[in-house]
């Protein structure tokens, strides 16, 4: 009698793994679309393919050694248990027998919950480097930023490494995802370069427009749902009152975090440039969602909403102050991803008493200098060996024709 | 033994509010990509900035005073519980304790799953005046709309006030979210005039095809599916076998009238203009799932199918009707919401024992009635303040441009 | 207590029910996204239509006969229970009794989960006629296909019939579902023949591009999506520890299978043609995904990416055959749900003991020499009747003014 009520828990944890985990799978065509949607027309047919080829990319290295890195025993573990891979690892008893360790949910949810956490971390990359980089030369990288990088990082806080145990808190992954996404993104931006034509001679920054903004908001509002899966599905457990509690203020939170972001960064491109810009408004939807990801329980709704709100104005500044520095991000990754990722750090003290601003700021420079080092390096290998960028001429027609050979519309494109 | 059982049904019910609420967020993007599809190509960006930003003004504005008027002491009680704004309004200890009165699921997942009505019944406004309404007027109405029009008529039958006690029946909110979102289009409507060029001076009714049918078809499939959320968590319960059979009939008739509603419309187009128009089809759903959602439990499954079909002819009846009064409505909000929300009130007598003609039309009356009259004083109090009309120049340009300092679709566009 | 207990996973497996069949039902928005992307401009609103029709004329259809036909006492029982159609076959009573056969879910969760795969395999079909069939013959013979074809070779796997007594191993229906929906679509587009100018008169195969392909790619994420409802609801049960880990082992195995098909379809493509092809990795994922199907729980992670990657190859391989043999099938899914779905099946026996590729070479054959056999007697019976493909002037044109008499890109088309 005792076992059927915890079976039943186990099943219901189980359960509500298992949908946090498609919500946040679901992301990744939230990126697609939101990519897709804020390139030209002759480069979303390659950053399509990127984004599935990535997602399919991160499942399988995830598989093959990230998972082991992450939550097996460390760096040192790189070869994954067998029992794992041959589908073993998913035993009814230990959860029978009980005890303190007894796992609440299976393991193989939990798997799939954070295999689709790696395949946003990798998604984030895409969109800044679009529009110019060679598309195996990308999918190579995600081969090692998946299956390595993020792994060893993700072990340092949430697989019990030496981040978690200096007290840095990074619930759902402000920085553990985000902003190590912005920091690979960094990297690969530094070395590519800027798209031709993007900043002018004597400092001119010109606008290239995204090709279909009904598609870039479908990509928000897909990540805005995603979203209570990535932040709801953090909390871990749903199976009693405290914990159902936890993960509705979650929801909560979550949802008036991006609504504070939408209308703040709405608002500022109004006074910055004169009109209602949808794409910062898009931006400060998903600007606030990075910014309560790191502490999404804590906070009461209106702190939650101020917490987003902030994210907005920051990632309108960043967008601007990134072009003044001639760093060319297509889709503001970096600002949002990055720099309100280290806000989202930074907040969490704010709510939460456990948490110090050293220990963030520790946990934050540690993740970037990683991230950013070794993927710095890792580019500029590929650079050497497949070569990173493609050539003028291919740029110029898009990298649809030169590495998809097909047209994403090949019936409306103003060359036809 | 007998708590933990108690809070694992208080667990499950409350994953089954989120999850539900989750799918009515999901509606937002619904009613985006809908609105988007309908309205032509120079006026898109300006629609979809619409619609994220009054679903963040919703979220805003019902946490801040809407919610607590709605369900806290009603009209009165304007000045939201500090407690709720906080966070504090958690509590675990009034579970256990045990009680009739009792909360049986979190209330943070209950506000959730109240702030996506909200914004739901906003969302119909925007597509009733597109192509014409300045930005910022329609704002400022959101704020209204949301935090106390709305609030104010869902107290009277959801918070427990008179349009309850006089045995008015409205499950999901065919009155409560869809008449009143098309009672408040109207008025907005009737104030603004019809789009320049709708019609012609002899009595002509000129056809404005909508620029983006997939988009339009897409709104309609995720409308559909975050219907079941909608209609379905309206049952406010699932743990026990009786809600739970409940709850899957809810799904099985939400889906019916809906399927209903599509052959119906679609017949009807056939039959009336000689072609099977694709958008009579997408009103069509929409409509079954508007004329079932004031009773998703009571009938049967067939009975479901017939009342979603009626609707299906209503919509289209309605659509060419509002065309001959010269209400010009670009996506037929007012007809799938309004008029199909009110013959899903006076169906409700057919299959549900406990209601009767009287009472819905009383019911359908008041709401009307209210939200019209106090919708129809702001859009003229903001006409008078802010202007409610673009520049005839600006209509011609595209709001786009004008409201909004960019394109849709910049590369596609039959301007350049 | 006890009763609690019982109820309580009563609730659970029907929520877990239910949401499955959301996300199968979403399912259907994905093959509509994905055959609008890949039709050309011309012909994307009357594939909408028909793909929303066929959705809602498979849940009537479904509702009126096909249920019964597959779960009540097969092809004799046509006529309906009424007590179905009404609603009355939801009984609490039965549940609380007990013993062995007692129903641990509502009869209605079952029943949507159920109508949402029909659907499915109707979906199928439209895809491979498109771009030249008459839109009411489409959907005269989805009439027939979801009451009649389908429920009768589901009666004889999925409902108890010969096929599931001879040891025939289909879990979540590569042949019952996919098999069915390609066998159909060949029949029809055998007759049918191919579009004018895809073949030329010296044995050329002339490229028809589709006209949208992020709108293809969004369509492929939403069935990646809805695919976990589709085979992690076919488990039918998770409220014990035993279930739950059955159902996240299927959730990881779906997933992995369609990361596998994506990476080696991609791979293949590069081979072939010398480019990373967009449509080819959207074909590799469903590929992937349709070849788990038949066997989603009993592979380990690793043996899933691998059943996915033969279905990545083979699809790429069929969809070159094919066009050899002059079947012309605009979207691949003839090679995407049947030639797959094929080696679905017969990837049965190589991690699940109980299946012998003798009963799975028999299963398949019944179920292709059936609906085929069938789908061609009705398809011709409806060209006698009706006509089946459109005028030379109406294909030139386009079928969506001739059919829908509207279009569905108007500022964007290559004609304006």
């Amino acid at each position: 009698m005792m076992d059927a009520v915890k079976e039943l828990a186990y099943a219901l944890d189980t359960f509500y793994f298992l949908m946090s985990g498609v919500l946040v799978m679901w992301m990744a065509a939230g990126f697609s679309m939101l990519e897709a949607g804020l390139v030209r027309a002759k480069n979303t047919a390659e950053i399509l393919t990127k984004n599935i080829a990535l997602y399919a990319i991160a499942s399988i290295m995830y598989m093959l050694v990230g998972y082991n890195i992450m939550y097996g025993d460390g760096i040192n573990s790189v070869i994954p248990g067998l029992s794992f891979l041959l589908g073993g690892d998913n035993a009814t008893e230990a959860v029978l027998a009980g005890g303190e360790d007894a796992p609440y949910y299976s393991n193989m949810s939990d798997f799939f919950f954070q295999v689709v956490f790696v395949a946003t971390a990798m998604s984030i990359v895409s969109g800044a480097v679009a529009e110019r980089m060679k598309l195996w030369t990308f999918l190579a990288f995600a081969v090692v930023m998946t299956g390595f990088i993020y792994p060893v990082q993700g072990f340092w806080k949430w697989g019990g490494g030496f981040l978690d145990g200096l007290g840095f808190l990074d619930f759902a992954g402000s920085g553990v995802v985000h902003l190590t996404g912005a920091a690979a993104a960094l990297a690969g931006v530094l070395l590519l370069g800027a798209r031709r034509g993007k900043y002018g001679e004597h400092g001119e920054v010109n606008a290239i427009p995204g090709a279909n903004l009904p598609l870039a908001t479908l990509g928000t509002f897909i990540l805005w749902m995603g979203w209570f899966g990535f932040n709801g599905g953090s909390e871990l457990m749903l199976s009693n009152v405290a914990e159902a509690n936890a993960v509705s203020m979650i929801f909560v939170n979550t949802n008036m975090a991006a609504a504070g972001g939408v209308v703040v960064a709405l608002v500022a491109a109004r006074l910055l440039f004169g009109k209602a810009d949808l794409t910062m408004a898009l931006n400060g939807a998903l600007a606030g969602l990075v910014a309560i990801t790191a502490e999404p329980l804590t906070p009461g709704a209106l702190a939650a909403t101020f917490i987003g709100s902030i994210g907005g104005v920051l990632v309108v500044l960043s967008i601007v102050t990134l072009d003044k520095l001639k760093i060319d991000d297509p889709v503001g990754a970096i600002s949002v991803h990055g720099v309100v990722g280290l806000w989202g750090l930074l907040a969490v003290p704010l709510t939460n008493a456990d948490a110090s601003i050293g220990s963030q700021l520790i946990g934050a420079g540690t993740i970037f200098v990683w991230v950013f080092g070794a993927s710095f390096v890792v580019w500029l290998i590929l650079k050497a060996v497949m070569g990173i960028r493609v050539s003028e001429e291919d740029e110029y027609t898009g990298v649809d024709f030169s590495e998809c050979g097909l047209e994403a519309y090949p019936e409306f494109s103003p060359g036809k």
